[in-house]
């Protein structure tokens, strides 16, 4: 149980809290796999996506997780419809309340959108993305893979490449990550305005070799190429040949190490298909345990609001 | 139980067939507000929104009434798709009960598009708005919240402000309202033009002052900011310095006045912040009022098909 | 059941697998009627929709038909979504695979689309129109509509009146047609191009008339109007002219004959609205017929699956 009504970030949850959701991720995944039949813990329960920035393989994964917990899940379509022009977020909040919504998971371009949100409404809010926040459903599939893997997190070695200064995924990975015990490197463009995300507890490098070297898990960030406008590269071609990761950099981490990115991979820039092709990559599995995740969210949200 | 395959219009309906759908809305509210468990009389029964104007609010109140009654609604996704182009809307109809839908739920531009089609389909068709004619749901919500919170209707004086000549809210509130025995007073941009809704047993008036005097009920109807190009008001300051309702005026109104607006508001316009957000107003109990009432009439016209 | 994972094409079908579906859809009819209640074969089954190419209408028809065998069934929405820029088609369906998901209901542009996906999901992948080169779900259903009315296939001349060269339609039908024992004759302006179809075992004349000459099924095809830029026709009046069907054309055909189209129809092009209208057209059947046709194969592939 998740004695709290939202999710809203890692920063905000106890190495408790993050165990008790990894270890109910574990239990679900059967159900994704196709091994475990379906649950209705959230039987008569309605969840409606709010994506103020689309993202469809994220919504089908909030989607499909309520959907095998026996819960209603709604598109409110919003980046796409009228609601975005107009009527203020708290407003809508405040609408779906009123339908008697029970969940309301929320992405949206600006940092604390989905707390703001969760002050206003009698429902449970997951956080699916606030700007340049957080993303904590991400950082908690990233976990529960590295924990299925690798057992633990005591004195992990995981370095994250990509542009860390912007990152969302970056922020939660370094909030939990550091909380569970893991050595977190950071290295990419970003790395000078970065540096003060040492202050979390993790190591800036400029180097993406140094940062590889040694390394239990090598995750890679996804470019935002929509973010790139006047970007810090002047082309992708140029991003590549620094920050993108192949075979030969793989080389410099431990033989066992793993291969993680959220995901859409962008082929050719962030990884050459040849190392993410290989067996090294978890990214795949890392798609089903997002669906697993998020289940055990709902399910201990759900728990949560039947004992309040 | 409603002894008709739709509902077109409030025009249509007897005092008696308004009184069964606002006290099964009565017997529904529960199940919104999440004290009472959902039914399955919908159970196996199809639903289709078709949205030729675009209404996120209004629709997703069909999809969760639908919904909790155990019904599958799917949304033909018509103001972005390719039916829009081509296809008549009857051929559509037709279609749509080939596949065997029971409800379709419709929102359209044109004036009698409902009736189009009800004349030409199997399913029970539902009139969530058509052009300047009548949006039955939304008048049903509002009569259940006067009923709800006043008893009854009975000697009440139901004050509505706003863009009346055009407003399809207010007319088929002026029809119900009018049979159900209040006195109903208009007052707004279009008074001119509305002068001769008084045949349908009206007051207009040309002051707002006047209008709100002693007022039981203070309905503001939303400007439709979209259909203001060219319109009556050269911006929206002008309007809302005239018609925007607020503190002062409100105070013209009996004590234990109430505020209804059918929602999403344009704060600042049509209302100030601080009368909407003041304990006067019941907008946000009509979103789950206008659930209650979307259910009590998909249960009661379920009721009437399978009595046929 | 369906001994195979995927439904990707007529071609690839036995006739034995062929009547197997026919016989089966004949059972599921009473479902999309309202005459038989829903079954729950596919109860905790998910499918998604991938529509690269917009069919509100045939989406809706693999919406219903999964949703009347208990099926969840989500809408990738990919035609309007970022989904379509970037990210491959193989890797859309593996994150799909990984969701947990059991049936990929596809449409894209380019020939081999879904057999391309087939090859690498482990979920059933339906075929619902891939480029210029199959339509196998369209093809069943015209085939047992053809069979239900006319109680089989052995020396029925079935004409196919349209833009022939280009259809998937049309290919589909020939590849069943002519192995369930069916005369097949084609008439359109892609004549000339079309005649290397005769290889296929139908015949290919540049005639209308001739081509409806004692015609049990006379079935027209669905103009492409977006695919029409600078097309074989100058106008539509033109092939309105030659190619669109009347009643005086339709008299060639066989007292009994029977007049199909996948629809919609482009009223008054491929069809004069008075043969459209009259008791010849089987075209609201078909409707109802892809229905049961789609229940069809998903339960026998479902079966399939289970025995597997």
């Amino acid at each position: 149980m998740l004695r709290r009504k939202d999710l809203l970030g890692i920063r905000d949850l106890s190495v408790n809290e993050i165990m008790t959701i990894l270890q109910t991720a574990e239990s679900m995944k059967g159900i994704v796999t196709g091994e475990a039949t379906k649950l209705d813990v959230l039987k008569g329960k309605s969840a409606v996506t709010l994506f103020y920035e689309n993202s469809t393989r994220t919504r089908m994964a909030f989607t499909m997780a309520g959907t095998y917990l026996g819960a209603h899940v709604a598109d409110l379509g919003v980046a796409s419809s009228s609601v975005q022009k107009g009527e203020s977020l708290v407003d809508t909040g405040i609408t779906l309340d009123s339908m008697g919504i029970d969940y309301m998971i929320m992405r949206h371009g600006m940092s604390g959108a989905a707390h703001l949100l969760a002050k206003n409404v009698k429902a449970s809010v997951i956080n699916a993305g606030d700007g340049a926040n957080e993303h904590p459903t991400q950082a908690l599939l990233d976990f529960y893979t590295i924990y299925e893997k690798k057992g633990g997190f005591k004195n992990l070695k995981v370095t994250i490449v990509g542009d860390i200064a912007h990152s969302r995924v970056a922020r939660s990975n370094v909030f939990g990550l550091t909380q569970l015990g893991a050595q977190v490197t950071l290295a990419g463009p970003g790395t000078l305005t970065a540096k003060s995300m040492e202050k979390l507890g993790c190591t800036v490098v400029t180097d993406v070799k140094a940062a590889v070297k040694d390394a239990d898990i090598v995750m890679a960030l996804r470019i935002q190429l929509e973010r790139q406008k006047g970007g810090l590269f002047p082309n992708l071609r140029e991003y590549s040949q620094i920050y993108g990761l192949n075979k030969e950099i793989f080389e410099y981490a431990k033989p066992d190490a793993l291969l993680m990115h959220p995901a859409p991979v962008n082929r050719g820039v962030e990884l050459t298909p040849e190392l993410m092709d290989s067996k090294v990559s978890v990214i795949d599995e890392q798609v089903t345990n997002g669906v697993a995740v998020r289940m055990a969210i709902l399910a201990l949200l759900q728990e949560g609001r039947e004992n309040a």
